[in-house]
């Protein structure tokens, strides 16, 4: 069975089988040579050749063999996911979240500075780096050992990692984000909308793991949307995907008011009051639900996707929010899709922003331009 | 350089780089084994075996050497589109439309059955029927002459060829359009929305060629939407994508009513009107744009994609229809993306439909379940 095939193709099949072993690790259970085999659908041969590469490259490690059984156990693989760090940041108005994971996506360590709305932009990312540092100091690192890191903040963010447009921070247009993380932590910087990673987040560890087409609904002191489509983030043209709040026809500029005059102070508050019967709050909560319906019907209707997420601060009222929500979307669209609750609550933006990094950090793999290297 | 690879890897990379070679030369001018190998970053070695395997599967042929230069002129390929043979059809109100073309996408016969939006199902199917046979014979081939089929009609289809839903024509809610064409031509059959079709076809030969998203009106006597997203038709969940115009606060169901109203007959001849200057004529156009662009600036803020294109039959009045169009979305969205008017004219659901079916054609290939096999 054996062929001639010369070098330049070899070794990019060789990438691929790579990463193929690499996914059938990843987060996942020891395997065989055997197993792998089965798993990546390669010859045995082949596995076991990539395999010993991977080993001495120091992205696979030999796992303590299975328990039981008759005879000398077979060798088991695992994925060294503690081979590499990377860095996620949630820059919002109220928190500034710093989470550091392996490369399995799995948290080695986390920080959060408090932060309020009106911080002007110097104070802001100063709670950025003591954000980043007090996550980097509990791990026992420094900014070199990432190797990728993800970032997310509200407004527009172009794709150099500036913010284009924010209109819930002061100061915040035009700061460029990723110069600013790279002074912490030299790797590359992806800068991303918050509601953008939110959707990134529900897709990988939330509740929309088996979606391909998404739709994420930020609802909380702010409205806004992300898209998930064909299972990877869409962003749009200049990254201003989602943005359908811009419409007045479609209700989300004023959705808000309606929780915000009945409350007089909270917005959350009206939720509380809903649930306990009072009457001015049922029916702002039924006009913002239908306010917020509109936009999400538009999206719905566009898209046509598998499912709608609520995130946001005010998922957490899902009880008096997702039926009415439902029935409203009922009204409009063709195909009303499955709408869920996040369960990721104030972590999600910091875990899509662990994704990007992650993500970065395998198509770089895949691309051939960072071969796999050691990190021993 | 040479190595040990299985049989099973190398037949796996065989059919990409197979795949590599023909996607070089498809709808290309002949080209030498040095200049494929070139093209494709394949070896020279796996280059001139990968070719001499197609040659002998009649996916490639040798052309006629290069005139001029001096010596023995180097061995010229080109990919055999004539090998096979894909079947395009649009059913619409007005018009049957059949299409013959080769594996470049190149027409090689064409034939066209007038209709009435009237006409029930059997009639309209009938003539499907005779604008199948009478492209079939004009081609001189028969049903099992076609690799495989795409049609485009209105309404909802599902994944398996049958509409769903049809508002625009009679009795055809319910029709099974696939099963109906495989008695004609008994390949694979898939069946798609006229506006996603158009969409594609402005993506491949159109004005949106290089565009990745893109966002297609189809502006006619009815209204609807074909997304591309990252390359692709994006069809939703269940083929309901773009489907915008069941919001009312979204201005397509009146859209055209204000058309209606000024004609009294022929909406189309308002557009007319409007160029002379009837005030009458220039209000309702107005109106008309007003509301197309409500939907429009929806599908622009929700995707933000690179170019929006017009096509339908009132793209025909691109004059009085792109620049109060432009003007309108520059009102609602963040960022306008380019306009474009169709330049495939009527010819744009059916071109589509060629590149659904050439699509299905070139994945199978690609999935290896239809292997290289020879249609000499």
């Amino acid at each position: 069975m054996a062929e001639d095939v010369s070098g330049g193709d070899l070794s990019r099949l060789r990438q691929l089988n790579a990463l193929a072993l690499i996914r059938a690790l990843q987060g996942r259970p020891p395997l065989t040579l055997t197993e792998l085999a089965r798993r990546t659908g390669l010859s045995r041969a082949s596995t076991e050749d990539v395999a010993r590469e991977l080993l001495r490259k120091g992205w696979l490690a030999e796992a303590e063999p299975a328990p039981g059984g008759v005879g000398r156990p077979a060798r088991r693989y695992r994925f060294r996911a503690e081979a590499g760090r990377v860095l996620g940041l949630d820059i919002g108005g109220h928190n500034v979240r710093a989470t550091l994971a392996d490369l399995d996506g799995d948290v080695a360590s986390a920080a959060r500075v408090a932060v309020t709305p009106e911080m002007g932009r110097a104070e802001r990312l100063e709670a950025v780096d003591r954000a980043v540092l007090a996550c980097l100091e509990q791990g026992g690192l420094t900014g070199a050992d990432v190797w990728a890191s993800g970032v997310g903040t509200t407004g527009l963010v172009d794709g150099a990692g500036k913010v284009m447009l924010s209109e819930a921070l002061p100061e915040w247009t035009g700061v460029d984000l990723a110069a600013h993380v790279r002074r912490l932590a030299p790797a590359p910087v992806l800068v991303e909308n918050d509601s953008k990673l939110a959707a990134l987040a529900e897709c990988w560890r939330g509740v929309a793991r088996y979606a391909k087409d998404m739709v994420f609904l930020l609802a909380g002191l702010r409205t806004g949307a992300g898209l998930v489509i064909d299972g990877k983030l869409h962003r749009g043209f200049a990254g201003a995907s989602g943005e359908i709040g811009a419409l007045p026809a479609l209700g989300w500029i004023r959705a808000q008011e309606h929780l915000v005059k009945a409350a007089g102070g909270e917005a959350g508050d009206v939720f509380a009051a809903a649930r306990a019967g009072e009457r001015a709050a049922v029916t702002a909560v039924r006009r913002y639900v239908r306010d917020l319906a509109l936009g999400a019907s538009a999206l719905v209707l566009a898209l046509d996707p598998q499912m709608v997420v609520v995130g946001g601060g005010y998922s957490r009222s899902a009880d008096v929010l997702i039926e009415p929500l439902r029935r409203e979307l009922d009204r409009w669209c063709i195909r009303t899709p499955e709408v869920r609750m996040s369960a990721l609550g104030d972590e999600a933006v910091v875990l899509g922003a662990v994704r990007l990094a992650l993500d970065h950090v395998e198509e770089r793999v895949l691309d051939g331009r960072t071969p796999l290297v050691s990190h021993l």
